[in-house]
């Protein structure tokens, strides 16, 4: 990067999480849609946010309470320069609590633009525990599933969380998503409370099979073997009852040739992998077709799933 | 094949399923022990054994309840050739009981040959579900993660019984394994039975990120990976128990470098995967030693983790 720079402005990734099988250790990232952060130097002290946008008011102003800058403070600390002077001004340019990481996508954006400017003090992989920290303010719980996709791009196997271990799998040229976001409100720890704490052993051995052939078939680029994979015996059928119209989208998804369909991190945005942009844009159009027949207003998103995280744009 | 040949030789491998982290859905070949059998047509009709050597007296000769020939005549009558005269000689080349998987060698070595002696109407992939057939005459339950990889050779992930879909991975080149087998007596039925039928959602969790992380280690030829990737939470702690010396033989193997060591299979036999056949060695030997000390009986094997199945010898 250009050291003179005292100003950066980067894109990060919306994200699916969990991926049916894959809950709590595995994650995509999307071309679009995502967060668009400014960052800049400033001569007085101490990080700053100078405006938010396309958050309709719900994200806090203040630095401490703040995903970006609560962040990028804890970075700066860790390298030593806790005294410089950043303004950040965030543009949210994709839906919140939509399942679709945007908590993530803040939590990455601000401290990958700041690194960047100050000349990558750090790797990118060695930002993750402090998009972490930034999952941990936003919901009270540090999951690795949406920051990493969000900070590495592409397919992300969580191995571990005890310690920390993120593999970046190989994600295929010709994987699409569509994404279906309606309006209903689900909240993430809601999601996650009613989920059973024991499940079978049957079910889970069922569940690492699948586990295994999503992996397997990501990594030799065989669209059939993702497609027979993509099930969830275990969190699915219990939390997609906090999302209507599940069922009934997730049925036309595949019966339209998606490979698969579920639930986005903890809902409600409803993914289907496609093989080709043009399945995953049919695919959306139907699904968005349900939620206006069940007087439910929605947002799709049809994107590729990219290889690459966050971007440089100026 | 020589069409004109009336009788075939052939070997099939010992194998070892779970492989720690994936219970009932990964298994791998060895390159030795393992079973041969020649398969002689004969002018009669009708499967006879003609004789079985290396088992003790313990497996039943009638053509019926002999897994073997149970299998060959089921692929014979599936290819219309139920009246073909075949007379069969196997030769138990490992021991029976141990954990790896001493029915499937025999329940593959058979059929595999026959097959190859008929000019090969079926592919290699078509006799699995034959040689599941003895599997579940030899076990009561029609188990894929030692036919699997005995038919298949290398590692192989058993994705889904229903419907049976079974994935060949990658075996990296320079994966050996140590496997010792205490003369102590476990049935598999025993194994089985301790297990709990309920497990935690947090376990189920972690094992299915290490599955993930083993199939992307073998697939990326990652040894690191692999030896992060292999660790049982859930059928280990409580199988283990049934095998003496265990904890003080996973402990040695690991503290020599190996990549990982776990039950074989229902056990008594421990395995452990290593880096290179020096390695194996050395483990092999501190394996048997720590049996020694204990005053229990042991063999031990040490073998290249083979890509291929059965051979046909001559």
């Amino acid at each position: 990067m250009n050291t003179n720079k005292t100003s950066i402005r980067a894109f990060a990734p919306a994200t699916v999480a969990n991926v049916a099988c894959g809950f709590d250790v595995m994650g995509f990232a999307v071309e679009s849609p995502g967060d668009e952060v400014q960052v800049t130097l400033t001569d007085t002290q101490g990080v700053t946010i100078k405006e938010i946008t396309g958050d309709e008011g719900l994200l806090p102003l203040h630095p401490d309470e703040n995903t970006v800058s609560a962040v990028i403070k804890s970075y700066l600390k860790h390298i030593g320069k806790e005294n410089l002077g950043v303004e950040i001004s965030l543009h949210k340019k994709m839906p919140l609590k939509s399942g679709l990481g945007s908590s993530a996508a803040s939590s990455v954006v601000g401290v990958y633009a700041l690194n960047k400017l100050l000349g990558s003090p750090l790797t990118d992989e060695a930002l993750l525990p402090f998009a972490m920290e930034g999952e941990m303010l936003a919901c009270g719980a540090a999951h690795a599933d949406n920051v990493a996709p969000a900070l590495l791009g592409g397919f992300v196997l969580v191995r571990s969380y005890d310690p920390l271990d993120v593999i970046k799998l190989n994600t295929p040229a010709e994987l699409y998503c569509a994404l279906v976001h309606p309006h209903v409100d689900v909240k993430t720890k809601d999601a996650r409370s009613i989920l059973k704490k024991d499940i079978t052993l049957q079910k889970a051995i069922v569940q690492w099979g699948n586990v295994g052939g999503l992996v397997a078939g990501l990594m030799m680029e065989d669209y059939d073997l993702i497609k027979r994979s993509l099930h969830d015996e275990i969190i699915e059928p219990t939390r997609s009852i906090l999302i209507p119209g599940f069922q009934q989208i997730k049925e036309k998804a595949l019966s339209l040739g998606a490979l698969g369909a579920s639930i986005s991190g903890s809902g409600p945005t409803t993914f289907a992998l496609c093989r080709g942009r043009e399945k995953a844009e049919e695919v959306s159009i139907a699904m968005k077709e349900i939620y206006t027949q069940l007087a439910i207003e929605s947002e799709t998103f049809v994107s590729k799933v990219i290889k690459s995280g966050p971007q440089i744009i100026s």
